[in-house]
């Protein structure tokens, strides 16, 4: 385990539960070691304590003895560094790899999928789109040839400022001070609210669906909701609609924007539930819908993956 | 394959597109069969012009060259035969078995498993649950200890009668009968709008999710909508509800009926759509919504399974 956030934390305390053994368990500046299985309430009473999980680093955590290296550092953007340095060195290894961290798979996918080909590990990485939702297994289940279209409400933050927007007619300064008090938008809100994240998103499912091409983050057409007036939402909602800010890869281009939905329609999800929805050519359209956030929920989805992965 | 219905006829159809040769067609009555892969559209062609699929019978077909049987035959109750029978031939003869058939695994549950044990093939069932949408790879994904109850729509059929009756103020007879118009109900429509389909859906999750014990349609407390008064809709319509046929699987239990839920819950689904919810120890409730019958719908189901067997 590389990354001790939410994620990386929730993943640790479920892991035996599901029945793994965590042996180690690294931040950007610790690291708890331990081949035989580390204690891991103990690193993370530490970590709240001291401000370090352990006595190593991550070098440690690297070169230990572990079956499959779980990456759940802080998506970066560009070279997705330090992440994907973990995963190279993993995947070197021949160990397997499962993702949280959006960075290596959305930036640095080609060289991502270059480093499993020369590599006995796999990687998976269902986690980066849509939290606990299985959006990346139904991919692989139908088969990226029989998916035409992918579009949905992939960030829980912006869906719930516009779900308040809508439900009680205030401003987008009012409404994210709010989330911001809830801790459901974080301090700096852009990566959310200017659409990056749900753009990175889109840009993971176009890899995967596309079969000729990469894309990068570069590749989206993107604009986030902090410039949306309330008065769009209250005309929306004169018309029975509302607006959500909707990602899709269609056509093979990404775009991720505010888009008029009907109000009851499936994509009008609220709060800070996510929702996609696949268009398929044998079996018409299909919706999965969930918590697109959160440490334990995205933290089922890092283990299914892990159960996922070849012996 | 076994059934040459809509379900058998689209997974004949498909498995090319999806790189899978089909050795042997056989219906209740012939069968086409060829070590080197038939001509399914002659075979298709043959049973609507001259009422068989071939020269040969299901026995040829089950005793052939084969990796994987298809069970798509008409779900039938109590000891589940042919269907079962079909089953056990092919997991004797160490070939996985994919099923579309719901008998087998509602009713006979403990004995599939039996058979599979002694086996080394593999069974698995996806299709008899919610047609196009991956259901029981979900739960699977989570693990079944990690899903703590299910509910849902899954019967287009009575769905599709009740969202009528409530849309167009209608009543039941009526609506009926539009459906059988239009192909959505069959002409004998009691295993639809009776609740049976449901349960025996319903029976499956349950011993999918089950630890301990074996569950059939006895197990099952089911009511269906023929009774049903077009004014009870009326009257949840001015309560801001509808009336949806549920299924559920809750602490053991397994229960169909028709249940009031808010209009435009997630729930409440329209036409023929069906709809799964699950809720989970980590990760809060999943919604997988889509088709949930109909020919290629439930073949990529089909073929799903065919592709997660182990080699």
């Amino acid at each position: 385990m590389v990354g001790a956030g939410a994620v990386g934390s929730s993943v640790a305390e479920l892991a035996g539960e599901y029945g793994h053994t965590v042996t180690a368990l690294a931040d950007s500046q610790s690291a708890a070691v331990d081949p035989d299985g580390i204690d891991v309430q103990a690193a993370l009473d530490r970590k709240s304590a001291e401000g370090v999980v352990g006595g190593g680093d991550v070098t440690d955590a690297l070169d230990g003895s572990y079956d499959v290296l779980v990456e759940a550092t802080p998506t970066t953007l560009g070279d997705a560094q330090p992440g994907f340095g973990h995963v190279e060195t993993a995947l070197e290894r021949d160990r397997h790899v499962v993702l949280a961290n959006k960075g290596p798979v959305a930036e640095r996918y080609g060289d991502l999928r270059d480093l499993e080909r020369a590599s006995a590990g796999t990687v998976r990485f269902e986690a980066t789109v849509g939290g606990a939702i299985p959006v990346l297994s139904t991919v692989e289940d139908f088969g990226p040839s029989h998916i035409t279209a992918a579009r949905g409400v992939l960030n829980g933050t912006a869906n719930f400022i516009l779900s308040r927007m809508a439900a009680e007619g205030l401003g987008y300064e009012h409404v994210l001070a709010e989330a911001q008090d809830l801790g459901v938008a974080e301090a700096d809100p852009s990566f959310d609210v200017e659409g990056t994240d749900a753009a990175l998103k889109c840009v993971i499912l176009a890899n995967v669906l596309a079969e000729d091409r990469e894309y990068t983050l570069a590749d989206a057409t993107v604009e986030g909701i902090s410039d949306l007036p309330g008065s769009a939402l209250e005309l929306a909602n004169e018309d029975g609609r509302t607006i959500r800010l909707i990602g899709e890869v269609v056509d093979g281009e990404v775009r991720v924007g505010p888009r008029l939905v009907p109000e009851h329609a499936a994509l009008a999800v609220t709060g800070t539930r996510n929702i996609v929805q696949l268009e398929t050519t044998n079996a018409g359209q299909l919706n999965v819908s969930g918590r697109g956030a959160g440490g334990p929920e995205t933290a089922t989805a890092v283990l299914a993956d892990v159960d996922r992965l070849p012996e």
